[in-house]
């Protein structure tokens, strides 16, 4: 499972491009910079991902309904969300590398370097002291420590006021001080610190005197915001309710990496659910656990989640935190869970001068409801289900086989029929078994190779059973089922053979569950 | 069924939206031209139609695969499939209007008058003649049509070679010849016709010596080539193969219009068949074949589709054909089969210097595909489905409906649990039944008002069953079904529901029929 580190993320996303899950994206163009593409297996786990979700949401919710909103919407949603005023990052060029920069992760980056000086005075005295080495007293007393730690604090203080007031040319002055270098080519001839908005631009031609700018959408939930009372309207639908979405969003990242895990285009599932305002806190609660229930339900790992709550919260937040994944990487975001306040129904009723309120009938008033918001991102999750599941594996016969340990649920393929020999009438036997199959699960069929081989080629796609047709077949209409993880075998009528698939493979266990 | 007029296409705009099917998107700003948002109701069908076509394609092929390549590409991919030097319209602005117009749309404006000329004559003939007129003759005989008729041959052939010489300057001096004005102010004041390119363009902001200019992708099909190897290769995949791949698009389409018909963010389901050069046409007759059939499988009515083949092909094609369905606005494209030959992979292995070829065993060589694409419009679909299924009935007591007779595997909901009362129990008796049912339906529950008046309601969002819970039900544990279009009730056991229901509204149904 999970191993933490980079070594484990290459080799993921290595297996991902050599087993068709993700393959980098126009690659035959050498690629383009974070972007990537879903394989034939990639796809079908994503889409599985998509289902479980969405059932989950919609399905199984009375008041939760969804929407598909465009991607492409009016500009002044974005005025009013404030991402075209505040949905920037500081950069800065470098006039002869040509290299752009966030300014803040420049200053940052020196910030790391103090940390790394104090991490190695620790990791000296404790070689020097030993047992009896008390880090806390060292820390608090160590000149050399404490001149690093002052270092810290004082770059740590100007850079956050500086950019709390905006004031970016005191960002620029800071860089010069600490005496900044481009990490490529050692130069420290900077240009000015810009704000730049990580929203992509584009323009909707269409009358002579200048296009009409418009935006890739940088998030969904505003899709679902300038929705919320159409839906409300036409769906009946009373407080408390939620609206679920799942689709792309864009933001022009500078530093897009770590694989899926951070692109520039990337797909978001999310609900906003609406409340009265005064029980937020309660419904902020019962999100959490519904959420973590749902990642749980799949079995990747207890262990393998926390929260994260924030205490720098977002100007529209009162409450907010994340559920986070020990991905490769470490413990990152993989969904957040907000308590958004009415903070963006306000922003769009002050806008476009349209109520978006609710009438509460016991109340018999009108009033903003107030929202609570999960987000998820869907590239995420699938990488935190590809890391979870793979797994490199000595077999008894001393063999190695590396296999993908995906929740049956999710598998591209929920299994693959075989048979033994290409001959005497087992692949016919076996297409037989497989025309029917088809109606309910994803299947594949393999003749090629001998059976470990192709057993071997199930695993490291994830397909968690093999139905194996042999002579016995032909004779008594039995087949063996061969489980992906535990390797065992079983012999069972092909009459039961759906019923047994159905009942480990389909997404109402997993709903069960919940 | 579909009436061939507007007025039915603005009832189904008025449905879409009070129903919530469709609304305009972000329509507290007063909407976005051309862009809709898909809404509570329209997002499970939208979603039901995808599946049904992936199933089809993916699950029932054991030879077609999926992918789900990045809206962002590499531009190259759009130089080599010539979207970048070609995919133009040509338009022109009037100066006074500040108005936009396709150059060669307002000349044929203009032959649309002479056509209306010839129209009038020979109604005016008929109406003189009557029963003894004789239409061919008065055609080819009568002065003033034949005076129409040349004008109209003179206009389109100096059209058409202007544009095919790419002669812009001929083509503005055209409309100055034939006198066209704005049709908004009557104005003669024009620019130059210049070639307007129907991508989107945005910019990846990561470097400082000027963003790169990418597109947002014009078609989905071009993931599926750029992909082919690396799917060809980490699939095993053998001659003949299909890649199928359902995403956004983006044109900016200066006319788009008639509700999700054209759109210029929309969605594609496309499937590329590489096949054996040689061999295309076989297959370009087998797909025209499978798709019909996929459609016809839905029960819109076999009427509504006809083929419709190029005369004119694309300069990637060797045959092409539409299949057109009769929407509210008449016959026009729902799809398209087309046979590329090896155009598009050529051009990515010019350009790219990668081999994109097949090596075929039996013949000991290697080879590039040829290719049959099958491509159809996600909203086109969608608002078939719509139009098809709108109906204004009269039932027999006297009383109107408005029902969607949407197909019951697309429908939003397949079954809506009632109580007949809210109370003594029937609504938890309701509850308990839905409960069951949600694992396996996405189902409604509605408490309020008569049963007639939830009856209508379910009508208009076209759920095909509503089960209905009564005083018998607590006693003899049985329920009855209302059939949507028939009006039909049957009582049935409450144990034998579920397995009712899916026998009327499971997508294997559909398959099956395939």
């Amino acid at each position: 499972m999970a191993q933490n580190d980079d070594n484990l993320l290459k080799k993921i996303t290595s297996h991902a491009k050599e087993y068709g899950f993700i393959f980098p994206s126009s690659e035959i163009y050498d690629g383009l910079a974070a972007a990537y593409d879903y394989g034939q297996n990639g796809v079908e786990l994503k889409n599985n991902i998509k289902e479980y979700w969405w059932k989950a949401m919609v399905q199984m919710n009375e008041n939760i309904v969804g929407i598909d909103a465009s991607i492409f919407m009016h500009p002044s949603t974005w005025k009013a969300s404030g991402h075209v005023d505040a949905f920037n990052d500081p950069m800065i060029d470098n006039k002869d590398s040509k290299k752009r920069y966030r300014a803040d992760v420049l200053i940052e980056d020196v910030i790391k370097k103090y940390e790394a000086k104090i991490e190695k005075e620790v990791a000296k005295a404790q070689r020097r002291f030993g047992d009896s080495f008390d880090k806390e007293q060292f820390l608090a007393t160590n000149p050399n420590v404490k001149r690093s730690q002052d270092k810290i604090d004082e770059i740590e203080t100007r850079l956050g006021s500086s950019l709390a007031k905006g004031d970016l040319a005191d960002v620029k002055a800071l860089i010069e001080e600490l005496g900044i270098a481009d990490p490529v080519s050692g130069s420290k001839n900077w240009t000015d610190v810009r704000q730049f908005n990580l929203m992509f631009s584009t323009e909707l031609g269409s009358v002579a005197e200048g296009a009409n700018k418009i935006y890739l959408r940088p998030e969904t939930a505003q899709g679902i915001f300038v929705n919320y009372l159409n839906v409300q309207k036409t769906g009946r639908m009373k407080l408390p309710f939620g609206i679920a979405q799942i689709g792309k969003a864009f933001r022009n990242e500078i530093i897009a990496r770590q694989f899926i895990f951070r692109m520039r285009e990337f797909e978001q599932m999310e609900m906003q659910f609406f409340v009265k305002p005064g029980e937020e806190m309660t419904w902020y609660e019962s999100w959490k656990a519904k959420r973590i229930a749902w990642h749980k339900a799949l079995g990747l790992g207890e262990d393998n989640y926390r929260f994260h709550d924030h205490i720098n919260l977002a100007h529209y937040a009162n409450a907010a935190t994340d559920v986070e994944f020990n991905f490769p990487m470490g413990f990152k975001e993989l969904e957040g869970v907000h308590s958004r306040t009415d903070f963006d129904l306000k922003a769009h009723e002050e806008l476009s001068g349209k109520k978006l309120q609710f009438f509460d009938h016991e109340e018999n008033k009108s009033y903003v409801p107030y929202v609570i918001e999960t987000s998820i991102g869907l590239d995420r999750m699938f990488l935190a289900v590809m890391s979870s599941a793979y797994t490199e594996e000595t077999l008894e016969d001393g063999s190695e086989r590396t296999v993908m340990k995906i929740p049956a649920a999710l598998a591209p393929y929920k299994v693959a029929v075989l048979p033994l020999v290409k001959k005497d009438g087992l692949p016919e036997k076996a297409r037989e078994i497989l025309s029917d199959l088809r109606f309910d699960f994803n299947c594949q069929y393999d003749e090629k190779d001998a059976i470990g081989k192709r057993y071997r080629r199930q695993d490291a796609i994830g397909t968690p059973f093999c139905v194996t047709v042999d002579y016995d077949t032909l004779e008594d209409n039995t087949v063996t089922i061969r489980d992906r993880d535990d390797l065992s075998q079983i012999r069972v009528s092909i009459d039961e053979l759906k019923a047994k698939l159905k009942e480990s493979c389909s997404l109402e266990g997993l709903l069960r569950k919940l």
